[in-house]
């Protein structure tokens, strides 16, 4: 019955609880929205003209299916597309590659051809309709693939609307898509907007994302900082490539991540506009005004769902929606509800909308600029914000840019460090998640319908479909197209998304052009660190603490050695702030911990877990493969007589799988919101039953 | 695809879409919360140093089922109670009361004695827990019982903390759950701040009420002005008894609605407190500087809430809750996502609660005072907010104050008007519902479990207590303590509660107490009136509304009068908004229109429409009732041979209870949110069919 201990403060805080005009400096006399720096708003009068654009992302099995949820939504006040691809395009494989069984339409639609997108966007005219499309890696195919689609419903470039990502030094960070390494993959990006700086004028060529790294965990001010720095990077690229500064900074655009602190969610909006401003000035000192302008999509956090009272989540997205809207977004992804269980449902995704109609439509938050411009607290958090961030540039500058910072790994480290941060003070109750670590309700499920993809018969489909194209297309054009791609790829002056158009009118697969650029520069892959000591040293005094190591010594002595784990992920799922979470907690809870690279098969995985002799493997999974990925990882070992490794599993999985996982003989699932301690106390314990009575004593789970 | 007309502003903007420092007088050097006027928040740090209280307002069914309802929510993080009493108790009749057969335990619990206040209270230590009792007509017995159930607990008046509602005056402009005319009333609610002045220094005596005006249709400055009129009324009401005013004003309290105009209501509680503390200096000139303090309750708005899409409305409370933050409230209540389709289920009711938990532990917004202020929108708002409640309430007291205003029914047919405009600018869709008049989700109904009150089983369980209770009490001394508060009801200067509290020891029960003062005091019954020419004025232009006159005047033709409706309510269900506002705009579109007294039995409604020869009685239900009520009603019609009337009904009916009111022969059921011209239509429809037909062509529904 008592109130809890209060919430601490982010990094922005000064910790002062009263704000008055003392604490800021006064607002320029010309400082509404549309006037340099833009802190008010990139435009006059704001959503009074012009409300924010409804751009709900989605995307799951088929193109067909997809298409008809895009009609379905935007009959019923969606104002603007966006699609989600599924992981084996982002990473540039085709539906029928052996490395993608349990990924094929999981997270997304599955694209494999300019067939594909065609249906995708059939009744939808792309000369009217601004898509954005989320596609970082695998971007020259899928943009080639929507200009091809277009050009084939009488569209031209010129006419299309709309924004793609190709932001791929935020992928180097924490989203994990990138397919080739960071050079050639900036200068990819950077081909992208040079081709449309010439030949798409209405299109924003670039989304630089700072959502992701939030989801990572980064703090506002991280999140802030290095996603302008990636911009600033990727102006220096352009205009390395000869381009006018004026002929493309108009056409960047931004993604941030909005989540439930309010206030500096609202203020980060409002300093990123202004910081861009000034960069862009001091920096490239533009003559065309909208050079300035940072203009931004956002979307509700991911993270921030619980997967525990799964329609609490109405109320976070909702507050995190009008954040998003009072800090003056230009476009709007709300999530759905249950998507820390499972893929959003029609249901969900339905309520997801009418967030932001309710919002749009009968809050009358629309009704002036910039509602809360003059306030003391926002005022003061928005030049706040701006300083931290300034610093955090100055650093990453310092460091020769983000292509240099980013290829020494130090963004991903300090997003890490804070991720660990966040889960010690979510452990140890100071940070409240409700249903979680406070207020947990211990209640019959709630009930509602969970969207399920049959992905084996999505890529059933799919390859068919591609056996069609190969055996009706002219193989000797896209041999010829490929080549010339391949030529182009080799120079180092040549456009490449130039020479993808006329491959995928060709008819040849997304794989196929990956494959071909993957010849000259190769996949990349990245090495795997982690952090250590911050989980520990935040928990340093907990008497649970002093339990558990206690126990962990005792099968230590018994077992000769630490108990050894490898945390994995399976299939093309990049997702890994969970797994870096739980491999640098475990490690300061004294275990020893393996880290799998990211991408394996359950073949690899399963062979990495034997050559390390590991007790325990931990799959992360947060894209839907799970009921795949995982058995075939367990036939794996038991093929190789390793029946003695455990395999427990966390992430989003819903509970429904629960049964049939253990049936395969999963030792524990996790669900989301499990504290590290109590997740590693049932590994032990589950570990030490297991040891004695093996095989396969009677499992716990979370 | 396009987005709709701009939402129209309410009274208070003035059209401006930008503001600047220009658009404010500066906020005073010393204008933190703590500091007179007190705008930004009546305590110094606010929620930094003490978050609002989470009081969830509920009760139903029995004594036994509240107070389990109650143990339980406070387990689960609500930090105050808040009781809702049934129908029967606020009207002061015994659940044996053959008047009240339809309304025992149905919207709130079911209270006769103070044997069933003991088990409410029952494991709640009220020495410690803060409670608040929603009551008015009956307040005398109530308060007593609350003061001896304590009492029997060993708990002192003057240990005891709360708030008692206590505000006559806005019921009978709005809410209608007076017993006795103004005058006694007014002497009762004195009555009471008196005894609490004196014996309960840890109490709030009164809640002056806005939340059930703007409920009914009043506009921000309506439901602010008359608040604050009201309360100036009741201080000069308490002086008059010869309190001194810092002896009692630091105990009144306040309550609010907050309804969708995000930053209209957060301005509203600013003004609130700004323009009662100016006016308590102005009138009263207190030197306790806490007699200036407006504190105040809130509670998310009911009639905000839809029937359509019942998710929907966890986004809508989530914006208000924060609205009521962002005001600085002292507590709130949050509705259940479900009450406008039944009582609020234990599910709903959780999802309520964590939207409090999560705004107060989750989003930070309670790091520091009044977050928003100096913001320029905001602080103009508040001021202008401010200006126009003061001339509304200048009006009132050039009218001898708010007991005369109220007499003269003007305040209520004020928010009539209010209440009539709006509903015509929904109609034209000018404001938009979600759901409503827009973006219309022809769906599968959302599944989730209705709460249903067998009001049957209540009815006999409280009715057996009673026996038992007038078996075992001593009825001698029963019979003396009431006399003896007889005979004070008739002097003029004995403090009726302290009568009323002897009664309620000897174990007299709430009717008993309410029939001994109605014997002196008489019941009051209102005037019915109802406005008209707003609605048709709005519509002037309709061409739907041509094409359905039309009709009307064939109608009209054919049967040689008009259509002839009664808008009836049934039972003890006051909440008239619905039935007003139906009443003036169907004589506005052209129908003959006799209204029903509030709290007719059914006998009393089917007589009345006899009497008058009505073709249709239409019945507007808030309170649950109808599943016992409206069957009486058309049996009684067909009992005397009336099977011509039509009867129809709306106000909050569960899909479930349809296809059973159908059988028992109602002939179409409007949801909340029918638009007035289509429910129109189906009547006129309706009753040409019948009348071709009769008896029982086959019903149309809405």
């Amino acid at each position: 019955m008592s109130s809890p201990p209060r919430k601490s403060l982010d990094d922005v805080s000064s910790g002062k609880t009263v704000y008055s005009q003392d604490h800021i400096d006064p607002l320029p006399p010309e400082s509404q929205a549309g006037n340099f720096p833009y802190t008010r708003g990139p435009y006059p009068g704001m959503y009074t003209k012009k409300p924010w654009t409804i751009r709900q992302y989605a995307g799951y099995s088929t193109a067909e299916e997809s298409n008809a949820f895009y009609l379905r939504n935007l009959k019923e006040g969606q104002t603007g597309l966006s699609v989600a691809f599924d992981l084996p395009t982002h990473r540039g494989y085709d539906s029928d590659h052996p490395r993608v069984i349990g990924d094929v339409g999981k997270a997304g639609v599955a694209i494999d051809s300019v067939e594909d997108m065609n249906i995708l966007f059939r009744n939808i005219p792309l000369d009217t309709m601004s898509v954005s499309m989320t596609m970082n890696g695998c971007v020259l195919p899928i943009m080639a693939g929507y200009i091809v689609a277009a050009e084939e419903q009488g569209v031209t470039p010129s006419q299309l609307s709309g924004t793609i990502q190709n932001d791929i030094l935020k992928e180097f960070m924490v989203r994990n898509t990138y397919i080739y390494p960071p050079q050639p993959s900036m200068r990819i990006t950077t081909d992208i907007i040079a081709f449309a700086t010439q030949h798409m004028p209405r299109f924003n060529p670039i989304s630089i994302s700072g959502y992701h790294m939030q989801e990572a965990g980064a703090t506002v001010s991280q999140e802030l900082a290095y996603t302008l720095a990636d911009g600033i990077e990727y102006v220096r690229h352009a205009q390395n490539r000869g381009l006018n500064v004026d002929d493309f900074a108009p056409r960047l655009s931004f993604f941030f991540a909005i989540g439930m602190n309010f206030f500096h969610e609202i203020a980060k909006l409002r300093a990123a506009r202004t910081l861009w401003a000034e960069l862009m000035k001091e920096k490239f000192n533009p003559k065309n005004p909208k050079s300035y302008l940072l203009r931004t999509h956002c979307q509700t956090s991911g993270v921030s769902l619980t997967q525990q009272s799964p329609h609490t989540n109405i109320i976070r997205t909702t507050v995190e929606a009008l954040a998003a809207v009072l800090g003056g977004t230009q476009s709007l992804h709300t999530n759905g509800f249950d998507e820390a269980v499972a893929l959003p449902s029609d249901f969900s995704a339905d309520i997801a909308r009418n967030t932001q109609l309710v919002l749009r439509d009968e809050t009358s938050v629309t009704a002036v600029e910039d509602p809360l411009g003059g306030s003391f607290y926002i005022e003061h958090l928005t030049q706040k914000l701006c300083q931290d961030a300034r610093e955090i540039i100055n650093e990453i500058e310092r460091m020769g840019g983000m292509t240099k910072a980013v290829e020494a790994g130090i963004p991903k480290l300090k997003i890490e460090e804070s991720s660990a941060k966040r889960q010690a003070r979510i452990d140890k109750g100071i940070d409240t998640i409700v249903g979680v670590n406070a207020y947990v309700q211990d209640k019959n499920e709630e009930n509602f319908h969970i969207r399920n993809i049959d992905n084996t018969a999505v890529r059933e489909a799919q390859i068919k479909r591609l056996k069609n194209i190969r055996e009706t297309r002219n193989n000797e054009t896209v041999k010829e197209t490929l080549s010339q791609l391949e030529n182009a790829a080799r120079s180092e002056d040549k456009n490449l998304l130039e020479f993808t158009i006329p491959a995928v009118r060709a008819r040849a697969s997304i794989g196929e052009i990956s494959d071909c650029l993957e010849t000259v520069f190769k996949r990349f892959s990245a090495n795997v660190r982690s952090i250590s000591g911050i989980y520990g040293a935040a928990l340093k005094d907990d008497k649970e603490l002093e339990t558990f190591k206690k126990q962990l010594r005792s099968f230590a002595e018994k077992e000769g050695r630490q108990p050894k784990i490898m945390v994995a992920k399976l299939g093309q799922d990049g997702h890994d702030r969970g797994a870096k979470v739980i491999a640098s907690s475990f490690a300061d809870l004294g275990f020893d911990v393996d880290i799998g690279p990211l991408f394996q098969t359950p073949q690899e995985a399963a062979q990495q877990a034997i050559d390390s002799d590991v007790h325990v493997i931990g799959i992360s999974s947060q894209a839907a493969g799970h009921t795949t990925l995982i058995p075939e990882l367990i036939r794996e070992l038991h093929a190789q007589n390793a029946h003695d490794i455990l395999v427990v599993c966390g992430g989003i999985i819903p509970k429904k799988d629960h049964q049939f996982l253990k049936e395969k003989g999963v030792a524990a699932i996790f669900g989301p919101g499990t504290p590290i301690l109590n997740a590693a106390k049932i590994v032990l314990n589950t570990l030490e039953n297991h040891l004695i009575y093996s095989p396969y004593s009677k499992p716990q789970d979370s």
